[in-house]
């Protein structure tokens, strides 16, 4: 662990604390985490196109393509809580946004950097589905948010898990069997 | 919710609980980690060929390949730590032992029961390698406790999503596009 740990990579904005949550409407909001997750897919995709670990490139394709189920699910749910109506996707956006990895990724550092942030983006997202399970009327609109942010845990574990190996490279190669 | 989230499944063993964990040797324990990879994996593998909800299906086949990398990597460790040493597998488990499902499935309930038991059999494995985490001596074997550990949080928190819907059948089957 070095000073690197620090850097913010260009893929990410902080966004806005999770408390700011209050100051928008349930609709608003919904359109908030449907534009969260198309931007998490976007990040996922073009982050696994930039990693030649095989093990690793498929666990992020793979979430790249569970965020994709989560994004037409929210638009299931936004259609039948406000019908024929257009979702806005607001500017603002509570934690982390990621965003697509446009340049060259150099060294493991430059991955480690990148699943520390989508880590932080998946807890935030977790937690904004549990906040969004308070605001929510129904027992069933309640069940959809506890499944997107039990999801959303299972993500951060997952991307935990290999951020803990990743720290040791050396050992993380030998034991993925990462090898020329 | 009803009476039948009582009942134990056949291809479930209770097993000891966690704090038995003292009573074994770091290689025995080891050895029933691999066991209960393969126990897991086996289970899922047949829960599965069991389900015809496409979606669920490809998730339950997702976590035996999970499971299977598991048994991988710790067959390796063991190597590592026991060189030469042929694997003791004990008699004992920790946590509910998963076993092959043989029997033809009826309806959800059968399918949220099994899954209700696999979530406890991952949160049990979550817990069991974070005490393996305390018992090895090295940073680096601590480290793939820690994968492992957090790796079945992942897997606890992605069934957690699947159960709560699926307790709402009318729900999930709209919602997932299930369809006849």
């Amino acid at each position: 662990m070095n000073g690197v740990m620090k850097m913010v990579p260009p893929e990410l904005e902080e966004g806005l604390p999770l408390e700011r949550i209050e100051d928008f409407s349930l609709e608003e909001l919904l359109g908030m985490a449907v534009k969260a997750e198309i931007g998490a897919r976007k990040f996922y995709q073009s982050l696994a196109e930039r990693i030649d670990i095989v093990e690793l490139k498929e666990k992020i394709e793979w979430l790249a393509g569970e965020e994709k189920k989560h994004e037409e699910l929210l638009r299931k749910i936004y259609a039948n809580m406000f019908p024929g109506k257009e979702i806005v996707f607001p500017k603002e956006h509570i934690g982390p946004e990621l965003q697509p990895v446009a340049r060259q990724l150099h060294g493991v550092q430059d991955i480690i950097d990148l699943i520390r942030w989508a880590m932080k983006a998946e807890e935030i997202a977790a937690k904004f589905y549990a906040e969004l399970e308070k605001m929510v009327d129904t027992e069933e609109k309640k069940r959809l948010m506890r499944y997107l942010s039990d999801m959303e845990w299972g993500h951060y574990y997952n991307l935990k898990a290999e951020y803990e190996l990743l720290l040791d490279w050396a050992m993380y190669s030998q034991m993925m069997n990462v090898g020329p």
